[in-house]
């Protein structure tokens, strides 16, 4: 009989959104009247259309694929050249970041990335993920048994942005803005980061998927923009955010020429080479349409959607956080990231104002806890969703007072 | 510093069809103008226009999206009931196999599902390759490292079918009609297959990509035809090659609920809860518009398509068979499989064979030692191409007496 990897046996039975789904569909069979006027804010998924220009461009593909003429079988495993240029163009290059069109790797997301990532890297790793954090990088870890995980605590006091530690790592994931507190890392945090990968040759693992959000002067968009992070990091980028493309699926890593592991008798390789060697044999590429219409995003109608749909986000953001202000309770995040960080009041455990919200306001959000142990006593908010259900959750939320 | 998979290193440099684009660039930049003519009979890609019922619900999804009405986010990793259902009850259930809907795993394609199963089996594996096969078997099982490879040898001997060894295995890959050989079995040569599997409590994973190309009456054209395959076999399907999604991107996994792997401790676990978590942790489901397109394709309009389609390739595969009849030219497949499977004449080498029929023909096929030790002296013909390029290849291959 087939010996299964027995890592899976060590994950907790529920992935935590699915641990929310289930408490919601208990919640609706019990209270099915008040349950029609639930509102998510839980799930950071987006609800406005797909930008116009993804739309024709997704058109203008399917009618390609129509004829003949025009039809494309397999494409590049690693992406389309018109994409990879133009990603590598428009995020990287036009910011004066030096990132070549074959450093970059067009996927299906960041989920599948950050998750496969660890197909490249060999056992005995010291792992270091932040707490809390997107759970994909530990679940992932706990699967592939790669290393030893340890984590660097975000706390009220760092500002959910933790500090490099004593101790080396051979791999680190950072997540700016960041998922789920919305913090972000100025300049300084990300040269310290690059420097102590420098120091140990780490990797860092750059999860930028919430880049688009970032209002304020200064903060870094991209780790590159540290003198350095060519050497040490990898990028991971997603559309689903800025272009409303969770369904749709499509996103891309930087993976610099001169990012380099060893095998366990010293000797020196390219990550680059084992990613495109992961994705050349383990990988089709992303669909056709999909590719472009993530390519239309960077036009200039492209640009200038992306730019009212994550300002229409980052509205709803304002006011929840107005909201959150008006009720008195602390919170970060909501300025630069769509997601607001709200602590508990009186001391409740984040699975019990989780059920307070349900029961009593009829909203979802994400307890904090399901981030890592560090999440306990604060909740998640996002902002992924129709105005009109912000503004009632706002008004729901105010008369909890 | 981050170790690396060393198992990478173990890989040869090129993938097989990367090698034959580099040779065929190679004879490009030494010969533009006979280059010219190239006819590409290598890579089993498509070149048919997309069926029409698949364009008109790949544009009416892009509308759906364009509306906050219709718009859709996330999608359930494991993919849309509407698809997975549409599947389950065409290909399985009204062929009167018990399949469930929740038993089929949507993915972007059979690759990835082949390459990605290995992710929840443990070490310590026996697993059985045929020789020659499609590549990704043994490169992702290298990559893995997840046990022992033992071959299963496909001889003019045995038609390129193996059966069952005398030594017992954990994982048996068995695709069928075969890649490349064109070879399909039998019932009573699955039968003995399922017997085998089930008497070592073996896993078969059955890659059914090339089924809707099966013409021959008797021919099975799931393995869950096979009576007890439902606990022992988890099978493949690919929309890419029946609906021309090579550059669309769907498949599916049937994994049904009975099939069990074990812990090193005897502990007895079905590998659709581990699979389920394995594509929920690391896995986002498939673009809307595309799981649109691809339920589509069962529709009648959809499925009176698919037939022209695939008949379209098949009589391709008769006109290369006639041709290398007439030339003499002993072969396998083209019946139940678009691919010919030709012995090499005067004892030549696969890839002299390569060389000739680039230098002297202008077409290119594939040297059968790309997929496996056995398949040296051997050359695949793909019938995946235009009707004028078909025909010419033909001429040109005749011409060779």
């Amino acid at each position: 009989m087939a010996f299964i990897n027995e890592n899976f046996l060590k994950l907790s039975e529920n992935y935590l959104f699915a641990e929310i789904a289930k408490r919601v569909e208990a919640y609706r069979a019990a209270n099915p009247d008040k349950a029609r006027h639930l509102i998510r804010c839980g799930i950071g998924d987006v609800t406005e259309p797909l930008p116009q220009a993804a739309v024709a461009a997704l058109h203008k593909a399917a009618d390609e694929m129509a004829a003949r003429e025009t039809f494309r079988g397999y494409g590049p495993e690693s992406g389309y050249d018109f994409l990879r240029h133009a990603i590598a163009e428009n995020d990287y290059r036009a910011r004066g970041l030096s990132i070549d069109d074959d450093e970059i790797f067009v996927s299906d997301g960041s989920k599948c990335d950050c998750a496969n990532f660890l197909d490249i890297v060999g056992s005995g790793n010291r792992i270091a993920i932040p707490n809390p954090v997107y759970p994909v990088y530990v679940d992932t870890n706990v699967m592939a048994g790669r290393g030893e995980v340890f984590f660097l605590e975000g706390t009220r006091e760092n500002g959910f942005v933790p500090m490099p530690p004593d101790c080396p790592a051979d791999l680190i994931y950072l997540c700016f803005p960041n998922n789920p507190t919305g913090a972000v890392a100025s300049r300084p945090q990300l040269e310290a980061w690059v420097a102590y990968a420098r120091r140990h040759n780490a990797v860092i693992l750059f999860d930028g998927a919430y880049e688009a959000f970032i209002r304020s002067p200064g903060i870094p968009h991209s780790i590159y923009e540290i003198p350095g992070a060519e050497s040490c990091a990898i990028e991971m980028h997603s559309f689903s955010k800025n272009g409303g493309f969770t369904g749709v699926r499509c996103g891309f890593t930087v993976v610099p020429k001169t990012v380099m592991g060893k095998t366990s008798d010293g000797k020196v390789y390219p990550f680059h080479a084992l990613w495109k060697r992961r994705q050349s044999t383990k990988f089709n590429g992303v669909s056709y349409p999909v590719q472009r219409a993530a390519e239309a995003l960077y036009s200039s109608e492209g640009q200038a959607q992306v730019t009212v749909l994550t300002s229409f986000y980052m509205e709803n953001a304002r006011l929840f956080a107005q909201a959150l202000t008006s009720l008195g309770w602390p919170f970060s995040g909501g300025v630069d990231a769509p997601y607001l960080w709200v602590r508990v009041p009186d001391g409740r455990s984040s699975w019990d104002m989780f059920s307070h919200l349900l029961e009593d306001a009829q909203i979802v959000v994400t307890p904090g806890v399901g981030f890592g142990s560090q999440g306990e006593g604060f909740f998640r908010i996002s902002s992924f969703n129709a105005r009109a259900s912000v503004e009632e959750a706002c008004r729901r939320l105010v008369s909890l007072r």
